[in-house]
């Protein structure tokens, strides 16, 4: 490379670090174009293009970084063929798989101002104003769960080396952070012993006479919570989980008797959490007796309002989480019902020097005494995105949550009434918040399965779920491949109190508020077709039920 | 509330979830205005507005999620005036304090792209072609530090149940996700044993027959590592610092002693981290001889290289992180010296089944087969920000980098030269990538330093020493407040080889394309203006310097 033509290059580098003034710069034009597309794509009614998976790889096979730079504009181009045209709808009225939902457009040019500031919230020197603004709405989450008087706020919400709790890439680090804590609280400095962040568990447990530790969750808890055990070095196996009873609520009854258990072996159980809205079927453990529990043990009590959390946000039914406001720590997601963008968890804390126990300094940064969020945070550097749902909450306000989430919640309740008045649908879990569970079972096997139970014949029982297992994962996948409509599944156990068998079931979560009813009733439709249509498992399933 | 007014309500909300259609529409409006306020504020030359903490935080008082909706427009101008005015130029030529720099502008619209489309990389059915996208980036980098042939990355680029490295949020996550890796590695199951992720950190110890685990690592490695011990039960005690000489790099000589003391204890070190880029004084560990060590060691070598990884695109300056290549794990942060806004942390593995170590399953996700993501990673649901790392590899490329890393750390050497050059200035570590550390100190004071120095006067020394610390911490202050220009400030010991003192010293790191050699040299006339007219600590200086 010549001197000339490095000095061309370096310039044509400096410009894309330059603030594009001109509106009808390059970029501006890109943007237009990226933005025209972007909603394109959006508008568009499909969920997923059919293209499998092998086939969308071709186009990511480079393992070596190009060498001479693209332009923007190409390379725009390309990404709207090869990435955007196969991603997936998540904001399709029609996508009712997963907790991923639309967004709000007005939080489209903030993301942009967001990232363009690219502040760095682990210190107040890179982030000035989002450090206030970051602790605010710590302090409005906080008031949201706990309703603390005004005079705490003013003491707490922007008091250095406190807080009211940690923003968090997502729930799993919500999760792992509020257990973290809960584990140093338990084993901290005492006497000689310099605490469990310190010496670590051999130590802290050794000093304070226990075998081993443990955490009581509902066998309905999210997986983070086993990669917490793992994380914390407690292991997996000591999550104890515990059976839920039929509406697929923990058995409270059940965990006393397994705390017992393990106070017999020695074994402290250091945190039981709650789950207000669990991943699979979307029930709320009984908080008030597990805060009694908590109480009883001595324990931490964690609330894993990931998903559920938003549901506070509606005065109509903000009841069904009652007991959320005695818990110690509470993880609640804005990407999921709050409708802010991926990256949005949040751990509350109730009491504002909890965190103390994961509290660190460095030399450069988060000296004693400072504002600096990042002390007490399992990430380090982090994007603003607190902003995001600071805008969320002041642009939609708690009416307009409050009709957003009763919808959802009405508009399951209705899809539910919608299963059961068909003959061929069973409705396999309630739903309580807006997510439920179901599966396609032709009436006449539904008559015999009924039978089956009331003859206690439970390996005919065992036969027809294993048969509808196919038949689900057929329908779901097929539906999935279409692309019009998306459900998930899951495995859960529809035979709760009469079989211990786990079933595949399709999964609904009613989050997107433009979903109507309409497109409900077109998503049993579809699911109807594609079974009637299956070949292995369907005729089986019939051959069974006319065997009686 | 009448049903007539929650009908008229429920239109509006839909109406924010409704794809915008006309350009002349007022969230278009709105994009604009924030866009052009966003450029505005990019614009200007000051890196903060000069206004108090205290001050700001009275904007963010309310503790209570306000019950009326705002209007965008509305809530849009009020954050121009309270947020984006304070919060910090991190783009600014003149901000050189900190990792966070200037990001290229096509990354805005793209960005809104990436937040638009809403993708959850968790898993293939929230995320579809950004998991090969993903996946694609993951191969590159593991390319750029490896360089394994061909069939290497055809093998395993797109395989499931493996995976080259991990997305994360940051580079305290990549850590966290390494160590936690060969933790995991380390305590693997064997014969009764299920493994440390099964069964915990006590049996497993038990298990292998070690005390304790300990990880080795310079005095100048980032906090997250104790962070890490912490999080990971081992304790922070047990994260063993080892000396550096005087070049700011581990002495691996004290590192093999620190290894066999631990092993008399029984305390088996299972990894030992090489620091590629300090994160105060910018050098670079002798990656080499660590990997002999740790071969020796028979332990995981992971390389923390979340700032000064991105220096293996120079092809000029890659040799100064040779070793790194023998690395079993290395953390990269794409949103530091890669350009790309926050929220872009990767941690690299050499073997691609390394990550078994922590992979976990759920029913609804992450089944044994697939090639969801999220079955290897710490974090749960996860945005799409390897899109934004693509994007920065294909437009700046290879060519780009080159000249843009080289340059960084051309300018460095030319502003070492620059202080080097000044009479009253004193540069305290020389920047081996575009990192360096300096402080002020009066010739006369430099002269009576020298002798004291020479005469191993050191009670002498250590005053000096401490007469600067308040100096510079006056100087750095100052010049964060008055806005133009802003330099961090870090605590290291300046007479290495002669006290054992740490002080405090201006930090510099010059990442900003647009940062000019005039700028470099206003920075300095600047502090020189702000000391001359420091009245506790000068005056004494120059008073205990006249005492000889």
């Amino acid at each position: 490379m010549t001197p000339r033509q490095a000095t061309a290059s370096e310039e044509a580098l400096l410009r894309i670090f330059t603030v594009p003034e001109a509106p009808d710069s390059t970029l501006s034009v890109i943007e237009k174009n990226i933005s025209q597309n972007l909603m394109g794509f959006l508008q568009e009614s499909v969920v997923a293009v059919e293209k499998p998976l092998s086939e969308i790889e071709l186009d990511f096979q480079q393992h070596r970084i190009p060498s001479a730079p693209q332009f923007v504009s190409d390379y725009a181009d390309d990404m709207m063929k090869t990435l955007v045209a196969h991603s997936v709808h998540t904001s399709a009225p029609s996508f009712i798989g997963h907790m991923t939902s639309a967004l709000p457009y007005f939080v489209l040019p903030l993301s942009k101002m967001m990232v363009g500031l690219n502040q760095n919230l682990v210190k107040i020197e890179t982030s000035k104003a989002f450090t206030p603004l970051e602790r605010q709405v710590l302090g409005m989450m906080h008031h949201l769960v706990y309703a603390e008087d005004d005079s705490f706020y003013q003491d707490w919400m922007h008091s250095a080396n406190v807080s009211l709790g940690a923003f968090c890439s997502g729930g799993t680090v919500a999760n792992i952070t509020a257990l973290w804590t809960a584990r140093n609280q338990l084993l901290k400095a005492d006497g000689e012993f310099k605490g469990v962040a310190t010496q670590g568990l051999i130590k802290g447990l050794r000093h304070y006479g226990y075998d081993d530790l443990a955490i009581l969750v509902s066998e309905r808890g999210h997986y983070s919570l086993a990669k917490t055990a793992d994380l914390l070095g407690i292991g997996r196996d000591n999550i104890i989980q515990i059976p839920t009873s039929n509406d697929n609520k923990v058995d409270v009854a059940q965990m006393r008797m397994a705390a017992e258990a393990l106070a017999r072996d020695n074994i402290k159980v250091f945190a039981i959490v709650g789950v207000a809205g669990t991943t699979e079927t979307g029930n709320i453990d009984p908080l008030d007796e597990l805060a009694d529990l908590a109480t009883e043990l001595n324990c931490h009590f964690h609330v894993d309002a990931a998903w559920g959390g938003a549901s506070l946000l509606s005065n109509k039914y903000r009841h069904l989480l009652k007991g959320i406001e005695r818990a110690d720590s509470v993880t609640i997601d804005a990407h999921k019902q709050m409708y802010v963008p991926m990256g949005a968890g949040m751990v509350i804390f109730k009491d504002p020097t909890f965190a103390n126990a994961i509290k660190h300094h460095a030399e450069y940064i988060l000296r004693k005494g400072s504002k600096d969020l990042g002390s007490q945070t399992l990430e380090g550097s982090r994007p603003g995105m607190a902003m995001l749902v600071h805008a969320c909450l002041q642009v939609i306000g708690r009416d307009g949550y409050e009709i957003l989430i009763n919808s959802s919640l009405e508009k399951a309740r209705y899809f539910a009434q919608l299963i059961k008045d068909q003959d061929n649908f069973e409705l396999v879990s309630e739903p309580e918040l807006c997510l439920l569970t179901y599966r396609y079972v032709p009436k006449q096997v539904q008559i015999a399965m009924e039978q089956a139970r009331a003859s206690n014949d439970l390996q005919r029982l065992t036969e027809f779920n294993h048969l509808l297992d196919g038949l689900t994962k057929f329908v779901q996948k097929r539906q999935r491949e279409r692309g019009t409509s998306f459900v998930s599944r899951t495995r859960i156990n529809p035979e709760a109190g009469i079989l211990d068998i786990k079933s595949v079931v399709f999964r609904v979560v009613l989050a997107n508020p433009l979903t109507t009813r309409e497109i409900l009733a077109q998503v049993l439709c579809e699911q109807t077709k594609i079974a009637d249509q299956e070949t292995e498992f369907l005729p089986k399933l019939l051959n069974l039920a006319s065997r009686t």
